[in-house]
């Protein structure tokens, strides 16, 4: 074992999504020493679940600390009494739930982010955002996360990047009121799965990429870029999940319409003379998840080492 | 003299806008020593009259920093070859103008930032945003600006907060392009005050509290509000500039669209239980901007002290 390899903790991460969560126990993406994956049903049974797995894991290897990789929205602010809570979801039983309290337990280090603050983290340890302070982690699927990394750190203030959510303009094209429960047309609401499923009569999958819905989704996730360039300022914006992987077409269109969406503005010359390094695809590709939760684990290491 | 008085350094802060250059010398907003108004021509005839002032209060005050507040875009990225230049503005000769070099020349350390970020940092340091990690500075008049603090530092990675040319939904009501030169209809195309001035045939202060013109602002407004909560999670944001103190009666407005925008969706019942903390006017009206300079002379002094 080289020194460097030495250097970096033993730990546990835990990616907790809505309906599987994924573990892993290593060092990094070349060294992972065990994995699981198990169904996340109700909080409870699913940390007993969880608690199981670490109490094995904890005899036959040890670990230094945990990271929790979590939908949301969550608590992430120290200060509020319901720090580590689950905010608000459909998923019976977790609204309100203190995922951080029951992982305390275990007398370790333990940190805890969103899925894609820590799925963006790892991208930047070991994946497509290596060396780069500023950028964003985009994940297209059934949902669409934005974990959004600003000088080393996620984004942090009154809650945490949710920008799958924002207000953007109405695609060209028929009208389509969307499929986000809370805002209708938002990003999710017309680029997310379901979107497209609810717009084509067809899953993502079976659709011919010349359909009518990929304009769609180009626009809005164009328009989600734009957002973020002009607000976050990444340097880089990586572009994942089921439908960001599974779909690579579409990578090509949302670089022209960022493009043409910034017009010249700003640093829109600086992303054009670099623009197929500037919307990527990850580099950790469906391992962000798992990975996040472990590098989550490993920054909670150093918090503590301080 | 107190103590604490005397541990703030003596500096001076200029605010450079596109039409005049607003400087202070001073401690603070409650001990400015000097104060001058020159009008902003073109670089080197601006940047002449800049040393001629601190030339005479060097001789009669002495001073341990400068800082820039300036319009932009601008570079803001140490590692540039471009680092300290206004990226590129119609106004005539000042594009690729390298502004730090010129001062460099003083031999003192030398703070450099947008226009909206000095003042939100001067907002944070002495006004409506003391005691916050994360906020945001939006300035609504000629233009729209965006200054965006996240935990106690302005956000900064491929450029900075451009925030005022959000894409974002167009407004219910008849159709109209927008005045952006850029982008037709982003929020600075659909709510700065010539955007109210071409869509209503009058200016902002001659229309009444009634005419739809505050409709298309509000709805701007409020998305432009709402992407901000959900990109650089604002514990408050401050609404300023000539159009945003000149019509209060917006304010009120703003906030309604704003919750109604979140319709509950993560932070949102955080937001709607103090309301009226969340959306607020500046508290340094509008000597935030020489104010705002005057912070990062004084962050620079810090920096420079480390």
């Amino acid at each position: 074992m080289t020194r460097s390899a030495k250097a970096v903790p033993l730990t546990v991460g835990i990616e907790l999504g809505g309906t599987k969560c994924a573990m892993m126990l290593g060092t990094g993406p070349d060294d992972i020493r065990a994995e699981a994956r198990i169904e996340t049903v109700d909080p409870h049974r699913t940390m007993d679940a969880i608690d199981d797995l670490l109490r094995q894991w904890r005899a036959r290897h040890g670990f230094e600390a945990v990271g929790v990789a979590s939908f949301g929205p969550l608590d992430l602010d120290p200060r509020s009494p319901t720090h580590g809570c689950v905010v608000s979801t459909p998923k019976p039983g977790w609204s309100g739930f203190d995922i951080l309290r029951r992982l305390h337990c275990w007398a370790v280090p333990v940190g805890f982010d969103t899925d894609v603050n820590g799925s963006a983290m790892a991208e930047g340890r070991w994946g497509a955002a290596q060396g780069l302070g500023s950028f964003a982690y985009v994940t297209v699927g059934t949902g669409i996360g934005v974990g959004s990394i600003v000088e080393g750190r996620a984004v942090r203030g009154l809650g945490h990047s949710e920008a799958g959510h924002l207000r953007i303009p109405r695609p060209p094209g028929p009208a389509f009121a969307g499929v986000c429960p809370y805002h209708g047309d938002c990003v999710e609401g017309l680029a997310s799965g379901p979107a497209v499923l609810a717009y084509a009569g067809l899953p993502a999958e079976q659709l011919s990429r010349a359909d009518a819905a990929w304009d769609m989704v180009v626009s809005a996730l164009a328009a989600l870029c734009h957002n973020l360039v002009l607000t976050t300022a990444p340097e880089r914006i990586l572009l994942g999940g089921g439908l960001g992987m599974g779909q690579p077409h579409l990578l090509p269109r949302i670089r022209a319409a960022l493009l043409a969406s910034l017009n010249g503005y700003g640093v829109a010359d600086r992303i054009a003379a670099g623009i197929e390094d500037f919307i990527v695809q990850p580099g950790l590709g469906h391992r962000a998840g798992p990975l996040g939760a472990l590098a989550l684990a490993v920054d909670a290491c150093l918090v503590e080492a301080r």
